[in-house]
């Protein structure tokens, strides 16, 4: 698809782990963005029933987003050591560790979902996916998109056949998406225009976006797009935890982390953040798997001291608004600040 | 002075620490941007004669960058240690490490120059002058730009009486600007928005700027202006060392570092900051002091691997052009990419 021909060139970013649903993207792509649904940690069952979903109330196009499997060796001792470390905290909220455990997240069925199902957008975060992959989604008819945090990583998505490109900045909430846990800490507007000048592949423009002015803002600077997720979390669309809603509107700062789940991630700064951080050992999604029912304590008894706040830096400017209404409003504010620059006094001229 | 009557919205980082001389900000300023003079690690005759320099080639406006002295307690046990583990470097250049001494960098000295001279803009680094400091430097004359690296630093300056805010993201090359060692690490766009959000000052947008697509990006975001320092450090006027000139089109990544000055800031990734960043305590400007002879040994000899190589994150786009030419160049290349932004087939409509 041709991400130049949204009405708005807006792309709702896939936030896996409970803010995405079928509402979210609907209400996205109906209002002329893009609209997204992240795979990650759901089944293939499931993935398969939230694109039926959103097929049932749009025929706009929309995209699915797929975690990548690490290729890298973890260690099993820096897990267990963390392990022991957290014992205290499960206790404290009366559940039982998970299982430090390696899988793909169903990664070859969810292949088959997205290439059967013919999803017009398909993205990639945490690495490159073989050639072949790549061939067989876009047999299947889709785009292919791959996320990178580097101008290196975007040069290799382009020699494997990525059709476009998400350039992820260091402001972005969630998950670093790059091909190694340790890959880039560019701030977007810096990767975006190295990627520019590195490939020649359209670029979505993701990472600390909030409003109109940081939409114009990559689109002056080349980005076909701009990506935003935190903006979405406090959607009434969005499946985000009451929890994690709340402290979108009352926590302070970010910061990157592997505590939550083994893998960098920006989240707020809360009590677990700030005590497990230089522990964490580098081992997705063993500690993902470990930290689960502590999470899933917290987000049910309302205490977001435990919780993966994920928020990109410009959290303070999520707001209580429906989808739909805040990707047209992102866009008449766009127009706006192209019309002010435009003008300005001292515009280059 | 008011930047948006600048001919081209273009201001030169300070530099200092070598790159920065008359020559470089006579030229920028007669293209038409905003020069600068750094008074950092300058004498305050040496600044005299700078400025005099600067006034004796052109009528145009023109800055001083200050360094505010730290207020903070340093270590010494800290410094200590890491003096002992630099022994053997000194050694290996053939050198005596520096006295680990504290001082304020002559700045009553300085501020005397800066309002005895009439400066048109005066901009502070590494934290907030007292009030009274702003109104002396005002009462002279002057327009008083703070730097600011997180939204809640960009409110007080707005209390203490600031005229401007320079906004430093993450990507930016050389020292953190912000009041303390450990603040803002937000990236430029972001930090942008929260920043105009905050308060109703200018603010010049600074950090892993370097061609005319970040300026205009900048300026739609909201800037009055687009600071750009690692873009100008290739240019003939500059004062940039051999062993750094050839270090910026070579080497690769940058990481923010301790390792030469104790206090954070962003250079090319040599051996000295591969081996030390880890271990160097915040301790400025004791650790500065203590690394100058070896860091001077390494340019002496042209031995970029114990040299700090300032550079931001956009360093690979510096190119070897004057700088007058840099500036007319940017504005045209801004002027380009904002035309090509409000024709963009699917610009915010």
């Amino acid at each position: 698809m041709d991400l130049a021909a949204l009405t708005h060139p807006i792309v709702q970013a896939p936030l896996a782990g409970g803010p995405s649903t079928p509402e979210l993207a609907v209400a996205v792509s109906e209002a002329g963005g893009l609209g997204f649904l992240a795979a990650g940690y759901r089944s293939a069952d499931d993935l398969r029933a939230d694109i039926a979903a959103v097929r049932s109330r749009t025929a706009a196009p929309f995209g699915v987003n797929l975690f990548v499997p690490s290729a890298g060796q973890v260690d099993r001792a820096a897990v267990d050591a963390y392990a022991a470390r957290l014992r205290a905290e499960a206790e404290r909220h009366g559940v039982e560790l998970g299982a430090p455990a390696d899988d793909d997240d169903a990664w070859q069925a969810k292949l088959a979902v997205v290439t059967e199902e013919r999803v017009p957008l398909v993205s990639f975060t945490f690495g490159l996916p073989a050639r072949e992959v790549i061939e067989q989604v876009r047999a299947a008819g889709a785009s292919v998109a791959v996320t990178v945090t580097t101008p290196d990583e975007a040069v290799a998505a382009h020699a494997a056949g990525a059709d476009i490109l998400v350039a992820q900045g260091i402001e972005a909430g969630g998950h670093r998406g790059g091909f190694t846990d340790d890959a880039g800490d560019y701030g977007l507007l810096t990767l975006l225009r190295l990627v520019l000048r590195a490939t020649p592949l359209p670029v979505v423009a993701a990472g600390g976006i909030a409003d109109g002015a940081g939409v114009a803002a990559v689109l002056v600077a080349g980005a076909v797009a701009a990506q935003l997720g935190t903006a979405f979390l406090r959607c009434p669309e969005a499946g985000t935890s009451a929890a994690h809603r709340e402290a979108l509107g009352s926590y302070d700062r970010t910061a990157v982390t592997r505590a939550f789940t083994g893998r960098r991630a920006r989240g707020l700064v809360n009590r677990f953040l700030r005590e497990h951080s230089e522990e964490a050992p580098a081992a997705y999604p063993q500690v993902h798997h470990l930290t689960a029912p502590l999470r899933a304590a917290g987000r049910k008894a309302g205490d977001a001291s435990v919780v993966n706040l994920w928020a990109g830096q410009a959290h303070r400017l999520a707001e209580e608004v429906p989808a739909g209404e805040l990707v047209r409003r992102l866009a008449a504010e766009a127009r706006e600040s192209l019309e002010r620059a435009t003008h300005h006094p001292n515009t280059p001229a």
